[in-house]
């Protein structure tokens, strides 16, 4: 993992921290903090005492959104190409929108995601939670797809999971006024699960950590993500009837299935050894990452 | 646009207002209606001056659904055709069920459309209120998908919207039993994002228009709907991350980015210049409209 | 149908209850259950006397899960094999996770089916639940997607259902804790549409059953279900308007159609006759069954 200057990143209890640290910008996104993320999921990823992973914000906020130092020209990423190829950089097509970049690293997290949103969440912030699989809020917490009133687009491929977390609905509203919303709208609009006060939230995220790292194998956990969220592009139910009976036949045979079936019968607490990595290759990563595309700011 | 004979079109405000207005037939759906109705989003796409679509009834009712005036035989297109015929119309294959040609046409509003649901709406006048972005019901209305008291099948493409804009569980519920409920029961169900009382109606959702308008880009919402709704259909977020890349570098350049950051950085409301029309081809039409469809009436 | 021995199968009032009838095991799924269940769908597809399929549970549970008899090695599928093939059985390939012939057999029900969930829904017994239309719960029920606590993956397709009817995000959350949970975090996550006292489920479904029953056509519900979960795959709302031009023009030229629409002129109860077995083929089966799936048990 490169030296981290933007955000921290900490291992304790099976659980990784990634806490986006700019407090004096209100850990507004850069390219560097877009880096530090991918590499504190691969980092995640690859280390198997890592159970869950949790994202939050240092001090008051979560994510400001993209950091507008540049002004009218932040988002002219045309601009930004040229100031790059000035610095010597390499001259191949348009970066990536560096929001889809973290987005999708997320997507495909091994490990159980969970956000939790500390403060404010805003733009590319609020895009980022989508792909997590839970959102815990503070009270405090505000959110907003502000895009259209930045005159720009969803970003973050957000007009992918927003829908899908919050109904098709719900998605337009908040996005077509572009508006600022309190916990209280996220939590009827169904964007996040719970709102707690701003000085339990650390506790609530730990416990529903914990309740997934001392319950449930971790390889289990890894395919059942994998299987989740791949199937929302699933045209019809057999494609998961397929993938089930494959590979509950290949853990079934398994040691964790013996200790999971064992210890339920005992009434004693799981002690499951499956190692994650070794199980992977059972359900195709997702998700599924295309060809044709530039790899981030090449 | 036609001289209208069975709605209302009115601009104020940047908002376009389409009235069903057959109020002594509880604004009961006709084809003169359906054509009028795709009329008047075609008049609104093209102008400039209008942010936001409002559609809602004249009288106490939304829409009843189509007119019974030909009792057993309404929903007889044979026989429709058969009289169409005979009146001197062409002979190509059979009609579109005109539901949903309505709902198609609204469903490819460049505007983002709010229904102001007045009063009943059932069958096609429910149908019609699934393409719309946001609903908002008077505590006076009622809905009803009503297709299977009526020997039928749900019409206006509600097959496939139902499930995205409720879920499927409460869908088959509706559809199954095509029970009359009214507006507690369509909050409880997701249907309509808020009820209010009966003589607030019209100033809550002008109130969201103006929020709409007065706040965003409308090449940005125009943009935003068409991608959202279009990524309803995407197998992977890939396919949004790319249309991000290529739209947020094209808009980032633009007026609209520049005076957005700006205006944002200044603290005080912005002006946007960028004209809808001049953006659109950034993002395809959505629905896609197919090569093999007759089209209305032919 | 086979002689039936641990489930039970009734049709009273145009409903056809389906029990699973192994109180002393909380009734433990078993692949004799599996098939009788297949069987009793077969058979109330086919009697025109039954309008609604309801499922439910013999006792105070409505299904543990797989019958935990043989241990640690309950899901080695080839151990299962292998002893098939001692006891004489055939050789073709790894068979198909059970769960899975289940579910997708109710999903393809022709008639509408209510869970009614009595007491306990674990394992293959929650996931059971999906493919139902209306899930109504007794206060007493608990439900539990443990998949990962078992050190297995989830079965019975639930990977495809479960986002589709509580969304991704809640979805996630119970697969990825495995927890057990109430009656009331599964209305608060809409499982399921209602929880009612304990002695109040049976009369609250029957009731459900017959506001069906009484009001619709069998042929247009029958169309209507398999319209609605087939839309879920679609991409684009054209495949639906051109389903609906077909299907409203056949049925609307039907009995049921003209019944429909003159019961509701003349304001009395309808008294629909057309056979839902003679219009089935308007609609393509759902889920459309693939060519390559080894038979169960085979």
């Amino acid at each position: 993992m490169p030296t981290l200057t933007e955000i921290r990143y900490e291992v304790a209890d099976g659980i990784a921290t990634i806490t986006l640290d700019r407090p004096d910008r209100m850990n507004a996104f850069t390219p560097t903090m877009a880096t530090e993320v991918v590499a504190a999921f691969d980092e995640a990823d690859a280390d198997d005492a890592v159970r869950v992973v949790v994202i939050t914000g240092a001090g008051r906020a979560f994510c400001a959104g993209a950091d507008l130092g540049r002004g009218g020209s932040t988002f002219d990423y045309q601009a930004v190409q040229d100031a790059r190829l000035k610095a010597g950089g390499s001259i191949a097509g348009m970066p990536r929108d560096l929001g889809g970049v973290v987005v999708l690293r997320i997507a495909a997290s091994v490990k159980p995601v969970i956000a939790a949103v500390n403060g404010p969440a805003v733009g590319i912030g609020a895009s980022m939670l989508l792909p997590a699989d839970v959102r815990i809020a503070a009270d405090t917490a505000r959110f907003g797809y502000v895009f259209t009133r930045r005159g720009i687009a969803p970003d973050g491929a957000s007009s992918w999971f927003l829908p899908r977390v919050v109904g098709i609905s719900q998605a337009m509203e908040w996005v077509a006024t572009g508006r600022v919303f309190d916990a209280a709208e996220a939590l009827a609009g169904q964007l996040v699960s719970r709102v707690v006060p701003d000085d339990e939230l650390g506790a609530t995220v730990r416990a529903l950590a914990a309740e997934i790292a001392e319950n449930t194998s971790g390889v289990s956990v890894a395919l059942t993500r994998r299987m989740m969220w791949s199937m929302l592009g699933a045209d019809s139910p057999w494609d998961a009837h397929r993938m089930d009976t494959r590979v509950i036949a290949a853990l079934g045979a398994g040691p964790d299935a013996a200790e999971g079936v064992t210890s339920f019968l005992e009434k004693r607490p799981p002690r499951f050894t499956a190692s994650v990595g070794d199980h992977l290759d059972l359900v195709d990563p997702w998700p599924p990452v295309p060809g044709d595309v530039t790899p981030p700011g090449s």
